[in-house]
Order: structure tokens, then sequence, then C-alpha cells
């Protein structure tokens, strides 16, 4: 089964959706509702359910706790997801106060640094000299990092991530990783995003020209 | 003409590619050793350069400095991109931190913010009072855009934006925008990308169970 990041993020938004609904006190939804409520077609709703084997009933819809139990199960909520993350720059720092994550069970646990000055092991979220990830990693049985290091140490950061136990990666630095066969890594790169921002505008400056 | 953000993606990492030759002393290159050095097929390249009008010769390859004048002056590269951005939070001063826009030809130019106790207007990056987005705007002529506010004022930053003249949004807010026909949004939302690390990681860990 081929799952695209797209198809995860409209899954993420139907969950979100069907939460809302069942707090006004909805027990059934309609494909064209949902659809309606995260901005896509009843038929690409169907679709996306469909995949991982559920399927509404033509006149009643869907059942809305079902349907978030196996989102829930689906999308990893059905327990708090633990997330490290390495380098305590701007972004580092950004992303550990970053509230939104903890609304969605998403919670950083711990950071690394290789700088001394950076370490604070009674901080809310602790930091720790890098050298300590292996340790912490094994102990606590993480498997998803980030990386927000300057992209010189990026490699030699992602090595160590790996040779710990990380699994998957959300990747701030603007670099292609070597031996990267057997971890998953989504890269958001702000240059390029802001990049696609300026082409766009441009274009439509020089239609309108 | 329609252009994916792969395709930008794709021209960009070419551009940074081709510069690269060039400076080791290259005149001409092949679709096959562009393909390879930022990891897509020489059909690819091909492709995506005729998508412009852009043709190499069968024997000779593309010459080197034309292609990198087209890359600048599509990708907008060929004079310094300024933005603004509003919401001087952790995400807000990371990004004005944040070294590889500038070397990119992209320019924070100022920041806002509704907060009196952030404004700052002898900084390297000035920070204003929201309320002078408007002179500023037009007064700069500032068509780009960054959202790094919390949810619930994110669409009263967009309609001021909007208004102040702001043709394209890179938004760090996680909310659905009204009134946005006339302006390109691109939404990074760190919650989605995390979330998708976190599917694939457990996606991987069931089907080895």
């Amino acid at each position: 089964m081929i799952v695209s990041k797209k198809h995860i993020s409209r899954l993420s938004k139907y969950r979100k959706a069907l939460f809302r609904f069942s707090e006004l006190g909805f027990v059934k939804v309609f494909s064209d509702t949902l659809g309606e409520a995260v901005g896509v077609t009843a038929s690409q709703v169907r679709k996306d359910f469909s995949l991982f084997g559920i399927h509404g009933h033509k006149r009643g819809g869907y059942q809305i706790d079902t349907l978030i139990d196996k989102l829930q199960n689906i999308l990893g909520k059905d327990f708090e997801q633990k997330v490290i993350i390495v380098g305590i720059g701007n972004i580092g720092n950004a992303l550990i106060k970053y509230k939104a994550f903890e609304n969605e069970g998403i919670k950083i646990v711990a950071g690394f640094d290789i700088d001394p000055a950076k370490v604070n092991r009674k901080g809310t979220v602790p930091i720790f000299p890098l050298k300590e990830i292996h340790d912490y990693v094994k102990k606590h049985n993480i498997t998803i990092g980030i990386i927000a290091v300057p992209d010189i140490v990026a490699q030699e950061v992602f090595d160590v991530m790996l040779s710990a136990g990380i699994k998957g990666i959300l990747n701030f630095a603007p670099i292609r990783y070597k031996g990267a066969e057997n971890v998953f890594i989504n890269n958001v790169n702000f240059q390029v995003e802001l990049e696609n921002v300026i082409y766009f505008v441009n274009m439509f400056k020089h239609e309108k020209d």
C-alpha cells in the first residue's frame, strides 16, 4: 500500500473534524459532510478510508466513534509519541516551545547539543550532551528524532542518531544524508518553501504585465 | 503551464549544482551528470528544462552559464527578494536569524508585531508595530510575507497583510484562511510534518512485527 504525505495529512484533518463533530454531539457522519469540513470531495473521503478497510453505510454514513478509534490507531495517537531533538539553536528552541505538538499527543521529551553551555538537565525539556543520546534513546525506547543542527555537523549527528536507534527523522538541515536506507527522513527546508512563494508571486506578476 | 512545488524545488537544486560545476571550471554539462548531482534521472532534467523552453544539445549538453542565467530569472534570483515577517515569537525569531536565506538572495527586511515590547526600530532586522505594515510595504514595494503568529490572531494578521499589498505568504499558523483567492499561500505545519515521520515509522514497525 502506497500512502502519500498528502493522504496522511488528510487523515489528520478528518481526525480533527471528527473530534469536533463528536464534541457537538453527533454520532454519525456522511462522507460529504466530513469532506466539506476539511475541504475535499465526498469521494476523496471514501477513497481515503477504504484504503484502510474503513467503509461507511450508504444510508447511515460513518460511525464517528469507530472512525476516531481507527484513525487514532493509524496515526499513532493511541499513545503519547515521545520525540527527541538534536540541536538547541534558534529553530530547536522554537520547536521545544511549539505548543501544538502536545495538543496532538506528541511530546519532545529531551534535547541534545554538543555545546556544554546548552546543557540543562533540570529544564521542563531537559537538554543533555550529545554523547548521552545512546543511553537515553535505549532507556526510553525512542524511535523519532528531530535534526535542527547547522548543516556542517548534520551528517555526523545523523550517524549518531541512527546508531542510537532512531528510525524516523524530521530534518531541518539542508543536506542529503548518506546511509539513509533504513530510516524515514522528512525534510523541512525553509529556504525552499520561501522560494516557492517567491516563484509563484513572480509568475503571477509576469502574467499580469 | 502547471508548475508544482516539487518542480521548483528541483530547479532550485539544479541551480545550486550548476554553480558548483561552474566553480569547478566546467562550461557545459549533460543532463545525466546534472541529474546524478541532484538525485533525479536525465530524462527528468530534460523534461524540467523543456517546460521553460530550455533545450540542450545531444552532443554538447547544456551551456552552464546560459542555464544559470535562465534559472536565476525563473527563480527570481536576479535581484534580492525582500520579505517581511509578522509575529516575532520563537519561530519568527528563528527565521530572522536563519542564515541560509541570505545565501540565496532572500532578505527578511523587517518584522512586525502587536506586542510593543517586541518593537525594536534599531535592530539589524528592525521590528515595527503591526499598524505600520501598510506604509512599510508600500514604501519598500514588498510582496512576500511570512506569518508566524499564534493561530487565534492569524486570520486578522492575514487580512492586514493582504490589504497592505502582500501577494504571497509563507504561513506557519495552522489555520485555513478566508479570503485567500488572490494570494499564494504556502503552509508549513511542523505538527503535520512530524506526524508523517511518526506514521511511517509506526507502519514500518508493524510490518516487521
